[in-house]
């Protein structure tokens, strides 16, 4: 599709009350569109968007200039089908494209930076909420993401039950687990440890923590991807030489191996599209995701009464949030006598399984949203 | 046991060939030894320590002053009997506690720095056998092994056939996976992102790369540990406060979880006791390490013709070196009609249960050597 100039923008009419307290004013909320609203406003599908995605959903993004994250699965005839529906995507509450985060601007004209308050998962679905108030949508035909995309996803049915007929989790959980914490844990401490993060305060500098940040992005994207798709994608070859001829170890610390260089790559493209402030706080937002624990510790009671549909989907060779994750919201939502479907999908991939070529994920989104 | 004051050194007559091509002259091995050398000089076992290890095995670290990393496992009365064999821990080459690495002064009476030649497991090898020459040990009762340790026992069986009767390795691989390779590296990015690190010259500095370095260990020590592993001993827990309250979400980016101020924990007192270049080294010498490679890219043909008895142990909930791994190298054994038994050990622990109280490891270690 063609890019967009100038993102589609949103501001809340209303502050946000967060759930630390806090009180976040005049909330910019930006957003792409796929589709058209019907006239009853009855077939719009919210797509909600992972830890480091955006809004471009299905249209360039304009930093990088690649397709939407999410193309195969977004766009006229496809699973989710922008001919039948109105897909809306936004950037969350404390992101760095066009959205409300440490980057933005605060009353005295400077950056928020640290003084941006910790967020939630559920402060990201107010936003998310406040969008759909502002576009007129009473009640979406679906609400859809994967991983972080389905935290909100799933916050959304908990707590604004009456906003989604349907909701698709997929790749997700319903708690960050010790070891997800851990994870996040080690890439915020790469980035605070970069001493160009200056406490945050970078923005006038020349210098941003883009060595910390990519430290943060190798780790984290390790956790993306399976061992055994590791091993078929790199295994131990190693970099051809700049002359074109086969790899050979260097006895150095340059990327010998493929793996290597890989990992060095996705390190420092990342920088260029993101803002470190903004992994500090939806990282921390993940971590303190636990649906139990905000409705009486019983994740049960957080879909008491749900009048929507449920789609769960794993991966069974993601490691990040696996299969038992999923299940343990189908228990949940059985508990609380939810409809609910459940499959574990065979696929590769790890955790990213849900953004790349799996036929099987198509046909389930694609049934799931008839 | 009593720490020893000063650390048992060996100075190699020869120069060292190294994997790379090049020579290292003046090798020192620093050392420490328990139990008495018979007059056959028969009943010597040497213990190869892992990545972050040294030689004080079954005594008190003279940095940290906390006991020997494997006490429980070494002496009197205990599985590795210091009252019947005579027990060898030495420090590795690249490593940082008394054998000569990056830290060590070369001829111009400056640090070694990045000048030090990229080392391999063979070249570890190579020092730990000039050791024993030096000692007067001809053929060792066993070489044993956890983690990289099990990899230098493989790798002195294959290189050195005659130099050990018995072979124990402990939760190991003969070759470093993509992954395996993946989260080294972003150790290394981590390390060398810090501008203290200053391309490895840092020993004159008043700062040192701390920071990196605290990062990389951090990131390394959740593969040590099993998902279930971290569930169990943190979950999401949160800190107690400062005046002992119990805790709650600060809502800032303190750690507000146990487990962060775990991983924290570790990284800091790492950097107390590790020197950052020995990091690079070492992790390097891992990834190469690929012991198939090194014999004609048959991993039986590294064993032909081998004379010693072999134990594999690995445990269930290693994620790093998973079971596999080590069934690999049971089956080039058994293609290469060597002797040998395999244990697949249930521990919660995950990698680190090498390390830890698992008994039925005790009985497995205890029962080979007899």
């Amino acid at each position: 599709m063609a890019p967009q100039t100038a993102p589609n923008q949103v501001t809340l009419p209303a502050s946000l009350l967060l759930d630390s307290g806090e009180t976040l004013a005049g909330v910019t909320i930006a957003y792409e569109s796929y589709g058209s609203l019907s006239a009853a406003k009855d077939n719009a599908i919210l797509v909600c968007h992972a830890l480091t995605g955006d809004q471009y959903l299905a249209s360039t993004h304009p930093l990088t200039g690649k397709p939407g994250w999410w193309e195969r699965m977004v766009g006229p005839d496809k699973p989710i089908d922008t001919d039948r529906f109105f897909v809306i995507c936004a950037n969350v509450i404390g992101s760095c494209m066009g959205t409300t985060g440490p980057a933005s601007p605060t009353a005295d004209g400077q950056p928020y930076a640290m003084r941006f308050p910790v967020i939630t998962i559920r402060d990201m679905v107010r936003g998310l909420v406040g969008l759909l108030d502002g576009l007129g949508i009473a009640q979406l035909h679906a609400v859809v993401g994967g991983s972080m995309g389905g935290m909100q996803a799933l916050s959304l049915a908990a707590n604004f039950p009456d906003r989604a007929a349907r909701v698709l989790a997929i790749a997700t959980t319903a708690r960050h687990s010790a070891q997800n914490i851990a994870f996040h844990e080690v890439g915020r401490q790469a980035i605070m440890a970069d001493p160009a993060w200056a406490d945050g305060d970078y923005y006038a500098q020349a210098q941003r923590p883009i060595a910390g940040l990519a430290v943060a992005r190798m780790a984290a994207h390790i956790t993306y991807l399976s061992e055994a798709g590791l091993t078929e994608k790199f295994g131990r070859r190693l970099q051809d030489k700049a002359d074109g001829s086969a790899g050979a170890k260097s006895f150095g610390f340059d990327a010998d191996f493929q793996v290597e260089s890989y990992l060095r790559y996705q390190g420092s493209g990342f920088t260029r599209r993101f803002d470190a402030n903004s992994y500090l706080y939806i990282t921390r937002a993940m971590d303190y995701f636990d649906l139990a624990e905000e409705h009486g510790g019983q994740l049960a009671k957080a879909f008491a009464g749900t009048a929507a549909r449920f789609c769960l989907v794993s991966f069974d060779s993601d490691w990040l949030y696996p299969t038992a994750e999923s299940r343990h919201v189908v228990h949940a939502l059985n508990a609380a006598g939810a409809a609910v479907s459940f499959v574990e999908l065979s696929a590769p991939f790890g955790h990213d399984s849900f953004l790349l070529d799996v036929p099987a994920l198509d046909r389930v989104v694609k049934g799931f949203l008839e």
